[in-house]
């Protein structure tokens, strides 16, 4: 087998060892005769699975029982539309921070049903960034806040988080777990998972039980964040397989350790800003204080040779470089799951990409 | 490797030949070097299995491109929720057939968002059963009419589809492809994967392009069957994993042959029901003309003949053959890919513990 180095924006590598444990296991798990796929997910097999899975998450993000941990099927996407539904009643109005395309749809989503106040924004910047803390206009008693904590697309991230006296909510679907952070300064925060986590079909939301107790209690059961608290995630079936999937991926992040993850995703980052910044060949699209770690972009002197390096570098091993459809150049994703061995390829490639054609 | 019969109501039974090929497939996917579940939503290898999924689906339905087949997150439980939010308008009103639990958690979230008229209420009936086609008082002008085609709880089973002015919609998740039906009667159905047709974590939906058409423009987008359509069920990141196992299922059932699995089906049905009626120990809790074909329910004498049944059944290598929670006694699950074999294992199973406790 030759597994090849994959810079998928999402959904996004994932753990070899889990990918390996999941196979072993597909067709007879742990012996019980049963795929994980096939089993109730009222059953001790999978319960167990369900109630790592939280368990393990909750340590690592470092959230007490003031949270509830959940997971809800429809990705980031449906998050933008029960945040709103939930906590956006009708004479009020939300403060958004748009940044990108990530923070343009949920605004485009909250939208639909209330008042949207967009408290900065810098969407179109060229290089793309996020807004300075005091470029921020906060309205007062705002319904929430909503930040979005990486844009996947155009690779700026935000270094600092926004103190404000609204209850906080942010999508960190591409940086969730990546970085030091101290998540109790969320109300409520939530990720697709399939870039950090594990597979497409699930999303992870963190929520204050107080905040989701607050929410609009004449919404349909899936919709409401609360039926979700009451029945542990558990109110219809689950995305079961996609809950083993993550229950793999965290067991593998509490072995590893978050500061080791921590320090080698900077260090993965850093070697790639690095080669940028030692040439004008490449240039970084984020401003320089913006600069995800988990998602570099850059453009080449051409399109033509963006092109040719993005096929080389697939000759090469290294795949889904391209950036993304809207904006054209390169990306390298790469969050928890990628290795390091794959970023030296990456970079030893460009320089060399470079030397042939700069 | 020591597969069970698993007589699980759902997650279900998948067909061994998919799990295998899942299996062999999972780390690296047909000499990618990444797992499905690595891979962009829009790159080729997805693609094709998407594509491939929506038209295997479509043509063992036998439904036209009058018809969308569209992959949504959320499970029949969210459907419940989308369809009065999509068709059910301010001054209107839907019927529904009220015939055991899934048709009333379907009644339960359409009267949060509007006026419901049940037009048969049989839920709690004992024996289980479907009303009679004469005994349902269908509204003029209603916004549609909704069914459940068969009850996984109480395994009761509509043999005949009613016919109605109004849109006519049906939750089919425990029987869609498992008998000869024409889908064209439909104006939308679906069905949570989870039974019939692949893992839990997926809706799928088939809708008339114009019914969709008709759904309330002003709701989010992943709550707007049209944003589905429009976007090929690519409006968001899909559960490629889930697609991926349907489409192998799919696959399964078009080499086999519809008629041949709806045969296969028939005969391992009769095969208990025959066990059932040979004698007065076992008790079909169905009405007779009402008997599903998928979930077979019966009771025991007494409720500690029936634990000392279902523990010395797992210990014969059947599994998950209790009753649900709500009702007890034993439910036996037999759905597409449930082999003929463990049917028969468990007929001579249930005559032996007759004797045994008769």
């Amino acid at each position: 087998m030759a597994r090849i180095y994959n810079f998928s924006a999402g959904p996004a590598v994932l753990p070899l060892e889990a990918l390996q444990e999941a196979q072993a296991d597909l067709v007879d798990y742990k012996g019980s005769g049963m795929s994980i796929m096939e089993m109730s997910h009222r059953g001790k097999e999978y319960d167990a699975i369900h109630n790592e899975a939280i368990a393990n998450a909750k340590e690592l993000l470092g959230i007490g029982d003031d949270y509830s941990l959940l997971f809800i099927q429809g990705g980031a996407s449906l998050q933008f539309a029960m945040i709103p539904m939930n906590f956006l009643g009708e004479n009020q109005s939300a403060d958004y921070i748009n940044a990108g395309a990530w923070g343009a749809k949920a605004i485009k989503e909250a939208g639909l049903i209330g008042n949207v106040n967009v408290a900065a924004d810098c969407q179109k910047d060229i290089p793309t960034r996020m807004p300075d803390l005091a470029e921020c206009n906060w309205t007062d008693g705002a319904a929430y806040a909503h930040i979005t904590t990486n844009e996947t697309i155009s690779g700026a991230q935000m270094k600092e988080i926004p103190k404000v006296e609204a209850p906080l909510i942010a999508d960190m679907s591409s940086d969730i777990l990546s970085r030091k952070l101290d998540y109790t300064q969320f109300d409520m925060f939530y990720a697709g998972a399939q870039k950090n986590l594990g597979p497409s079909g699930l999303a992870m939301v963190a929520i204050k039980n107080e905040l989701a107790a607050r929410g609009n209690i004449g919404l349909p059961s899936m919709l409401k964040y609360q039926s979700y608290i009451d029945a542990n995630s558990l109110f219809n079936t689950p995305p079961c397989f996609g809950i083993y999937m993550l229950c793999l991926t965290t067991r593998l992040l509490k072995k590893k350790g978050m500061d080791a993850v921590f320090a080698e995703n900077a260090e993965k980052a850093a070697m790639i800003y690095n080669t940028l910044d030692a040439t004008d060949f490449y240039r970084g699209t984020a401003k320089t204080d913006c600069r995800s770690d988990m998602n570099i972009t850059f453009r080449l002197p051409s399109e033509e040779l963006e092109a040719l390096f993005i096929s080389q570098a697939a000759e090469a091993g290294m795949k889904q470089l391209k950036g993304h459809r809207s904006v054209g150049g390169i990306r390298a994703s790469i969050y928890n799951a990628f290795p390091i061995d794959g970023v030296k390829c990456l970079v030893d490639f460009m320089k060399d990409f470079e030397q042939r054609n700069g």
